[in-house]
C-alpha cells in the first residue's frame, strides 16, 4: 500500500519526510514510448533499497505505477515523427509521520511519479571533465543506494560550467570513485577497471549491465579503486561515463589533459535493444 | 527574494529540490509565546550554513518569517495556564528548477513554516542511551550543516525501542561523534571534553551556547575525539546529550552500564533567560 502523487498535479504533502530529512530514494528511466531502458533492473533496485531502508513496497506496486505513468505521459512526448522518448522519475519516500528523525510504526509510502523530455545528448565524439573539489564521502550502510540525500552531488554539480559535462568526485584518500550523476569505467592495457560496488553513492544500473556484458564477452573487468595515475598515465586506452538514461558517454578531456576517446564502447549499449 | 510556504496549508511544490536531493537545511527553534530560545544563533546559523551551500537568503527575511510564524502559531499553543511552549521549524531549500543536481541561476529560494507541540521532557534524572550500529560520516565541506540530507540519522533513530531515548554514532575510527538529534558533552577530571565542530554532521546551538558559557565561568572544555573508554572507563564523572529544543539532558545508562549522572549542567540552560 502506499500514497500516489502525480507531479503535475501536486507535490509532496508538507509533513513528508523525504523533504524534510531526504528519508527515501528515487530512480530515472529512459523510456521510449510505452516502454523502458531496463525497466525490470530499475525497479527491482528500488525495490531492494526500500528494503534497505526498511521503507516498505511492492514490487507489483512499483510496475503498477509505471503502467499508469505510461498511459498518462507516454503522448505526450510524442514527436511529428513518431519518436517519443522521455524519462520517468520515480520518487518513493518512507511518508509521513514519526517523531522527528525516529519513523512511526506502520507508515505507508508516498510515491511521485514525474516525466520530463531526455536529456541533450552529449557529443558522440566525447566529452570534458573534471576532478571535483567536493570530496565523495559514502556511508558503508547506504552505499549504493540513489537515496533523496544527494547534497554532494548538487555541491559537485554547481562546478560544472563552460565546456565541462561532469565532475569526477574523490573519496578522503584521493581515488576518482564516481561522477555527480555517472559511474567511471576506465580502459587500459589489463582490461577494464570500475571502482567497487561498495565505495559508490550511487551503483548505477548501465554500471551494472555493462560489466555483465563485458564479462559476457570474455573481457577482463577489475572492480578496484581507480587513481589519478590511472586515468591520466601512458597505459589509459580511454575513460567513459556511465548513465542509464545518457548511456555510454567517453570523456575527451579530463583535468586538462586529452584522453584516448572513441565511441567503441557506446556501440555495445543500445538502448532501444534493451527496451521492455 | 524568497518564496513563503505554510505548512498547515501546503507541502512544496512537486519541482522542489528539497525533495529530491535534500537540497537545503532547517531549524528547530524552541518558542515560548512569541519569543524564541537563542532565536538570533538560529537564524544566524541558518544564514550562515545557507551561504555555504550557496542558497541566497537575507537575515532580516529570516526575522519576518518568524515574525509572521508567531503571528500565526503563538496563539494555538497558549493553555489554560497562559504557557506556551512551542516549537517552530523552518526549512529553506535551494527551490525549483536546474538541470538535474546542477542548479539554475537565479534560482529563488522556498522557505517552509511549521510549528509543533514541545516534545515530552525527558526525565531530570537522566535518559539511557545506546551506540548505534549506523555509522556516521561527515563530508568535511558539509561539516555542522544541518542540511535536509539526514538519512544516516534516520537510520539510527530507527533503532530507538523500549526505554532507551538515544543512539550515539561513530564515525570510522569508533570514536562517538554524536546522537541522532543531539550533541555529546562528557565531563572528566581534566575539565569538559566534546567532540570538534569539524567532526560534527550538526554542530548544534545549544553545545556552542554551552561551551562559551562554561569557558566564561572559567571551566576547562577539550574539543577532542571522544573514545568509548573516555565514557565507559572509571574517569568518567557524566555524559550529556545536547539539544536546543530539549534542552541539557544526563545520560544515566550507556551501552548498558550505569554512568554518574545528576542534573547539575542542565541548571546552567535556563530557556527562560535566553528567550529572545
Amino acid at each position: 500500500m502506499f500514497n500516489l502523487y502525480w507531479a503535475d498535479e501536486s507535490g509532496f504533502p508538507a509533513g513528508d519526510r523525504g523533504a524534510a530529512y531526504g528519508d527515501g530514494l528515487f530512480e530515472t528511466i529512459r523510456m521510449c514510448g510505452n516502454r523502458g531502458v531496463l525497466l525490470s533492473r530499475h525497479l527491482a533496485r528500488m525495490g531492494r533499497d526500500a528494503g534497505r531502508l526498511g521503507i516498505p513496497i511492492a514490487h507489483t506496486d512499483l510496475r503498477k505505477a509505471c503502467t499508469a505513468a505510461v498511459s498518462r505521459y507516454a503522448d505526450r512526448f510524442c514527436n511529428k515523427d513518431g519518436e517519443s522518448g522521455w524519462v520517468l522519475k520515480l520518487t518513493l519516500t518512507r511518508g509521513e509521520g514519526g517523531r522527528g528523525y525516529q519513523p512511526g510504526s506502520g507508515m505507508r509510502p508516498n510515491l511521485m511519479v514525474s516525466a520530463s523530455p531526455m536529456p541533450v545528448a552529449p557529443a558522440t565524439f566525447g566529452v570534458a571533465a573534471d576532478v571535483s573539489r567536493v570530496p565523495l564521502t559514502v556511508n558503508p550502510l547506504l552505499a549504493g543506494i540513489k537515496s533523496l540525500n544527494r547534497l554532494e552531488q548538487v555541491m559537485a554539480a554547481r562546478e560544472i560550467t563552460g565546456e565541462l559535462y561532469e565532475m569526477i568526485m574523490s573519496d578522503s584518500a584521493g581515488n576518482l570513485v564516481e561522477g555527480t550523476r555517472t559511474n567511471l569505467l576506465l580502459k587500459g592495457p589489463g582490461g577494464w577497471v570500475t571502482p567497487p560496488a561498495k565505495s559508490l553513492a550511487v551503483a548505477g544500473i548501465l554500471r551494472q549491465w555493462v560489466l555483465e556484458k563485458l564479462r559476457a564477452k570474455g573481457e577482463v573487468v577489475e572492480e578496484r579503486a581507480v587513481s589519478m595515475a590511472d586515468v591520466l598515465g601512458a597505459h589509459c586506452q580511454g575513460l567513459y561515463l556511465l548513465n542509464s538514461v545518457i548511456g555510454v558517454v567517453p570523456v575527451r578531456s579530463f583535468a586538462g589533459q586529452d584522453l584516448p576517446a572513441d565511441d567503441g564502447l557506446a556501440t555495445i549499449f543500445n538502448p532501444l535493444e534493451l527496451l521492455e
